[in-house]
């Protein structure tokens, strides 16, 4: 039997109770396929702010070196926006945990899942279009992390600056990744760049040019990141991978999820070179309805079939949990957001939906 | 009689034909009012590269600081886009007129009129919500003009770099022009940046909070960039006045042209701090239905009022052809891109339009 271990980091807000959920399904995986998973919850985010004085705390950053994934639930809240920006738990956690793992691939799928298109933003005929995109997001470099960073001058001549920064290297690893998922997808990948503009995005086209070219049955498109959140509003099904920099991929990754109508179903997987990863869904820590068992757990049971299938290669497991997901939705088992306000009442909550997914 | 000095710049793909129906409709001022504006046409775009072998020549540029505004039609084309970057009509040209005259307040309006509403990608019921946002950009400063920027290594470690870069004068002199404008319209700034992660955007906000007090009128609120994106899409009257940096300006003014479907009817301004201007239609050069008559010329004719407003103060003439503008929206004399499919072959053609506003 194979075993793995788990690093389970919840944090605030919804994340506990659709984790919850999580580890339901995680339980049935193991019941079905020959695997166990070694579980060991650690705090993180505000949580960990609260009980331990820190977001990251030492202990969960060991746990997660020795464990074979992270699946982790979301973080921050209202409680902890007024704390110094360094110590809030999005950045003292989350860009810490991307950078000590080199988690610098990160996949962001978005797609309108056929009987959900009246939750979308965008026209109906839109909608039913056929939209389904994964956006492929250099997590590691870019402009977040680019030196030098800071703040000089004095009086109305004071500035500040950022290091927008990309190494050949760099835009490689994240191409090749962009063009082996479009080969298992719809075989296209999209760059989004502002190369009339930006070196950077000149020295990323060179190099995903240089990639298509051992992908032969990938095609390659370029768009600028202006023209990119258009296209997205206007006709999202032209698109399959789109492959970006970590602040591109930001805002298409977002306008992505927001263009589906249902937050609550996307997740995402951050991984290294190594197929080690973090694993998260898509929408936040949604305070406002935390504790209610009204959140929406699919998100989180999605990010745990990317954990088994990209850190794991349980590929049987991970697709029985996709269907899974797909059939619940069919029979109408749905958490209150994804239906019609005058549904509402008859809407399941967080653990029926993860037990009609069990 | 007051008298105005216009450089004309139509440059390529519909411009002259735009460019046309907007000298109709100053014509028609001129008539109307005690004004006369004396109007010189020059060269530039891919037109300029053709005739004179570069997209701005020194006469267009000394034609232009001569004038007390230009009206500016719109570059560019299948045909210069394999030239190198630098020599291209719309870095070469607009790149270079906005830096070289300081135009860095950029405003970018833009509104679902009623009755156009089934034009917008949006849903519906987001379409008729009384969406009407000025984007506030900054134009002259971050990314796009802040050095260093270059290449740097070897092989493989081989990197590129761009620098984004505000000063707080920068900064104020922007947020001033937003707040100034909100005065005059819904009294409310949302201030668009990305300070969880960029240390420019913190100052940013600071200088925005500064320049706030000075407004007790207006209310200011800030968002991230990723999540202006999806708000945009999800409840766009929500926006009133929206400031940008160069970059997410660039991002979140697209954006909000293509929510209203109707690109043809959107004009901008760059302004520099002597009201000296260029105004240009939002939309592009759209070489695939050039010369043919049907291209919409309202962008370019509110461009022209927005001329006679910022920069001529002609507030009663820059009324009347907005209001002309609305009236021959309204009596349905429309090009063929604002109609449905159906009905397109009675659409009124480029002249037509500009002849019923006149
Ligand atoms: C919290 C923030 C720093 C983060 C980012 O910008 O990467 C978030 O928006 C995300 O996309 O995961
Ligand atoms: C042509 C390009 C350099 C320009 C920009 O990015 O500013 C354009 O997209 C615009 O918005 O006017």
């Amino acid at each position: 039997m194979s075993q793995y271990s788990i690093a389970v980091l919840a944090g605030d807000g919804i994340g506990p109770e659709v984790m919850q959920e999580a580890n339901k399904v995680l339980d049935a995986v193991e019941q079905k396929f020959d695997v166990s998973f070694n579980r060991t919850a650690f705090p993180v985010g505000g949580y960990a702010i609260d009980t331990e004085g820190e977001a990251l705390p030492s202990k969960t950053l060991l746990g997660c070196e020795q464990a074979d994934a992270i699946l982790f639930g979301s973080i921050g809240g209202p409680k902890w926006d007024t704390l110094p920006l360094e110590q809030r738990p999005e950045r003292a956690a989350l860009l810490t945990l991307r950078s000590h793992f080199d988690l610098f691939s990160n996949l962001r799928p978005a797609r309108i899942y056929p009987g959900l298109e009246s939750l979308s933003p965008l026209r109906e005929d839109i909608a039913k279009s056929g939209v389904d995109v994964l956006v492929v997001r250099e997590l590691t470099s870019g402009i977040y992390f680019g030196q030098p960073k800071g703040r000089e001058g004095e009086g109305e001549e004071e500035f500040a600056f950022d290091t927008m920064r990309y190494s050949k290297r760099e835009i490689r690893r994240i191409a090749v990744a962009a063009f082996e998922a479009a080969r298992k997808r719809g075989g296209k990948v999209t760059s989004v760049d502002k190369a009339n503009v930006l070196v950077t995005s000149r020295l990323w086209r060179e190099v995903t040019e240089e990639v298509a070219k051992d992908y032969p049955d990938v095609t390659l498109d370029h768009i600028y990141i202006d023209n990119a959140t258009m296209q997205i509003m206007k006709n999202p099904a032209q698109f399959d991978v789109m492959l970006c920099s970590n602040l591109f991929g930001d805002i298409v990754s977002d306008e992505c999820a927001m263009m589906t109508g249902s937050m609550g179903l996307l997740p995402s997987a951050s991984m290294n070179e190594d197929g080690f990863g973090l694993y998260e869904p898509a929408g936040g820590s949604a305070p406002d309805i935390a504790g209610m068992g009204i959140a929406n757990p699919i998100a989180q049971i999605l990010s745990a079939a990317m954990m088994l299938r990209f850190s794991m290669n349980l590929t049987d497991a991970a697709d029985a949990i996709e269907k899974a997901v797909v059939s619940t939705l069919e029979a109408g088992v749905l958490t209150g957001e994804l239906l019609p306000p005058e549904q509402r009442a008859e809407a399941a909550s967080t653990s029926q939906v993860g037990d009609e997914i069990v």
